[in-house]
């Protein structure tokens, strides 16, 4: 529960200063999430919320207690994009190779369609929190540790399955891919669309290096090959 | 020039002045550096240095007129201590693979070598201010392009000696090779040290790739190997 004590717990109004509550909660985290997005959890702070959604300070602690709470909240919410544009549409799709292919594919879409406004979710929070301690820093850790499992996860499936080298070591294999990733959207940052343009093929290029024969290699040679195999087994 | 305008001017005063000026400003760059390493820029303000060092907040002000003046020096001392410790002992070593080979190991030592004392710099930096406006948005994204710069030119080096494939992109293999250390450093932040051990490898296993028949395989299969064949060339 990270939420701190502020939240409206169900039983202690009626449904309908609930919902209300609950309204202004999510308007203000929506705004909370647009700044810390482009400029930083710390950028996230009660007067300046006041200010951009025309409320009193007031009655913006009541609904969060405290910086710290806000800041939690906001964070919260960021996972929960992230869980809903990446992790829950992964998990949706088959085990094993395939759901590797989609977290990878999947966090490469949610840079493309702007889920976030700005860059710092997630890759700037865990670089500003990683070493850090307390709430918001564990929250952080915890993040990035589930993302980096459901990739673990997934290769070991793929491994299970016969799809993927047996002998590959889980966490080195999620480690390059994240690795990937990462390079990618400092390139995508850096305006270098090529470099962009080249992260799925180099993907696919990963998961050839790492399939084992259950999968022929001309399925890796362009992104609709693979789609096209993909289909295939379906 | 970054260091905004309350820097003392050399024709300003006495030497004996300046050098006191001069040391009471790098005693609060380094106390801004701890900050900022560990936290962030955005924690870097001039009630909490005051704190820290003892001493006033005009007194401060005096030496950096503005927050946003102490920031970009503070990002300028981050700067100079990624030079020291990557940029120029890489630009020493010979150019081409092997300097590809140490910008990257050099990358990876200053993390290991505790160069700041956090996680922030400059990856942090970069994925908070990337996509921002203002003069530190814009020295952040400079500072990433540099480094950037440095392995796409090693690479371009590389590829004039005959050392690496002429097809190779060069764009490409700069944003694999970054994305490899950065999933590294995640890995590293996780405490997956085994990912970590796996990254000077992994980095070989990728120039193995890249590299033509002008250095011999073997080269490439271990740190050991690759640093007898770099003796071996001198």
């Amino acid at each position: 529960m990270i939420f701190g004590n502020a939240r409206p717990s169900k039983g202690s109004a009626g449904s309908e200063s609930f919902s209300q509550g609950d309204r202004t909660r999510r308007t203000i985290l929506a705004g909370a999430m647009k700044i810390a997005a482009c400029e930083g959890l710390g950028a996230v702070t009660i007067g300046r919320l006041a200010k951009k959604l025309r409320m009193s300070k007031s009655g913006l602690i009541v609904h969060f207690g405290s910086k710290q709470a806000l800041e939690l909240a906001t964070l919260e919410t960021a996972r929960k994009a992230f869980t809903d544009a990446v992790m829950r549409p992964a998990r949706a799709k088959r085990g094993g190779i395939e759901r590797l292919w989609n977290l990878c594919d999947l966090w490469l879409q949610h840079i493309e369609q702007h889920i976030f406004s700005g860059p710092y979710f997630l890759t700037g929070a865990f670089f500003e929190y990683a070493d850090q301690r307390g709430p918001i820093a564990e929250e952080v850790r915890r993040i990035a540790q589930e993302w980096f499992n459901a990739l673990i996860k997934a290769v070991e499936e793929a491994q299970e399955k016969g799809e993927i080298n047996p002998k590959a070591g889980l966490k080195q294999v999620a480690c390059a891919l994240n690795g990937l990733l990462l390079g990618a959207h400092s390139a995508y940052l850096l305006k270098h669309g090529d470099c962009w343009r080249e992260a799925r093929p180099a993907l696919l290029g990963q998961l050839r290096k790492l399939a084992t024969d259950e999968i022929p290699p001309s399925a890796f040679t362009s992104e609709r090959n693979w789609k096209k195999h993909l289909q295939g087994r379906s």
